[in-house]
């Protein structure tokens, strides 16, 4: 059994092999080749335990996710993946499941502009530059030679922790604009990622700010929780989603669902769309959405990825 | 992180560690101090992971437990325990779950001798010599001085490897008899511990050889699984088990109950009896019968007070 931390499994792996992976969990998905159960919790006042497992022909996976919003010196979120043998069910990894969590969800963005941005995009704007905000920049930087990303966050300063981490990661080199405002990082970009906790959107309402971009939502994971403005669901022909559940999941689905800005026609499974490879026309006056909140087989095969690549290069601990 | 193997429980943690672990679980569960969901349950074929996690207030932990039984070269089952703290939901401990499930469901065993045997018992049979059948053999050795143990398996030989095994543990002298059949192992027993997987009643339908004993059932874990005969019911007046859902999950249970050989109000948790000291009258002309199918609460009271064993010993891999 291999014991891999975030540092091994950096090592093990790249974001490129990460977004390859996630195209592959695509394919999977839309083969339907896989078993996933409603994610189970468990909860003591509000701390929470989920659970969620997948078994598809080549892993079986169960991420573990703590969830401790009173925690102080202490993360809020810890999180493992298990990997079993789908031959054999015997166990073959524990991974660092914050880590993983953080990369494939980053990759989800960076698959979500390999098959849905212009080829010839440069410009890109964050909102919300907490660690997922990070992933979202090195991935856009994997599939594109971006030149220019644009950074908003509620606390200005927290901007450098990112400016810092993403060095480590990509050594070409990239202008990281601070912003003081969501309008002044997202007026040139050409695809915006919103990685934010909001209840409220994040966005502005103006759809000259939206039309023509690629809009990018991944903060969003339950129904009280919105990123997007009412002007996005006008502004958009073409809703793409990860998986199915997103539209139960988010409130930037769930509320224009609910409100009739969109029916459920407007949203489409991003899966269908890689695998049967449709065409999408970019309109200069229209806004492409991706709205992302991610499920347990994405884990599944990010971390028998992971596991082959550790194998491959020796990297991790070998616990017997 | 402390990685727990199989080497390293048995290090931090004795057979009466965890039979104590057993009863301090029982306490909790009859103040229902606990979150518990249904197990998760996900299958490819024949191929099963099952997920069992369970909160109490002083610990957080997932039983992982694969179930191949195609496997040739590969023990059927492969199981694993994340033990998270519930003060932070940080991870403390990934633990071996084979062998905390075999040494847990000993001390469940052995729980159940110390809480309905009469204290001078010396003689017990048991029936299925595998692992478990080594388990339940070391629990009754560390609750009472054992003198004889009458062993029986469908085949003879493998007898062997239990005697062989259980050497390691008990260093005091006790005579391990191999019989050539139930009737033979049973007869001078005052106890009788099942530990088959058997879908037909192992023990003979015969009142004479099960008055005024105590009879362990550990194997029947499926509606359709039974070790107990028909005669068992008539000659009991307490039927006690591990937990509820044993009603539901044991054929020794759900086959008597549904020809009304049984009713619901013969049967007791044993958390009960032991938290509120209830008597038992041992009758020479009736058995005393004890039915478990464990829960998760047992595997995450057992992991916590292993790790805190480990912790004192300093045993395990400690991973960063």
């Amino acid at each position: 059994m291999l014991y891999l931390n975030e540092y091994d499994i950096r090592r093990a792996i790249t974001m490129e092999d990460t977004i390859d992976a996630i195209d592959a969990a695509y394919k999977i998905y839309d083969a339907k080749q896989f078993q996933m159960p409603t994610r189970m919790q468990i909860a003591n006042n509000e701390n929470t335990l989920i659970v969620m497992p997948c078994m598809t022909t080549s892993a079986i996976a169960t991420k573990l996710v703590t969830s401790f919003p009173n925690n102080k010196k202490h993360p809020t979120l810890h999180g493992s993946v298990i990997l079993n043998s789908s031959k054999t069910g015997e166990i073959l990894a524990i991974l660092d499941g914050s880590f993983i969590t953080g990369i494939r969800t980053g990759a989800i963005g960076g698959s979500a502009i390999r098959h849905l941005a212009k080829s010839n995009i440069r410009k890109i704007a964050i909102i919300g530059t907490g660690v997922q905000g990070l992933y979202q920049a090195i991935a856009a930087c994997t599939v594109h030679p971006i030149t220019d990303i644009f950074l908003y966050n509620r606390t200005y300063e927290k901007i450098d922790t990112l400016i810092d981490s993403f060095k480590e990661w990509i050594d070409y080199p990239v202008a990281l604009h601070k912003t003081e405002s969501v309008v002044e990082a997202i007026q040139d970009a050409e695809i915006i990622i919103t990685t934010t906790t909001s209840h409220t959107p994040v966005l502005p309402n103006d759809a000259s700010l939206l039309q023509g971009k690629l809009i990018i939502g991944i903060g969003s994971f339950q129904p009280n929780m919105r990123e997007f403005p009412r002007e996005l669901y006008d502004t958009t022909d073409h809703i793409f989603i990860d998986s199915h559940d997103a539209i139960n999941e988010s409130g930037d689905l769930k509320t224009p669902l609910d409100h009739n800005w969109i029916s459920k026609n407007n949203i489409h499974e991003i899966s269908t769309h890689i695998v049967h490879s449709s065409t999408i026309t970019h309109k200069p006056d229209k806004s492409i959405v991706f709205k992302s909140t991610g499920m347990a087989l994405f884990d599944t095969v990010v971390a028998n990825v992971i596991y082959q690549k550790a194998i491959e290069k020796g990297v991790g601990i070998q616990l017997i």
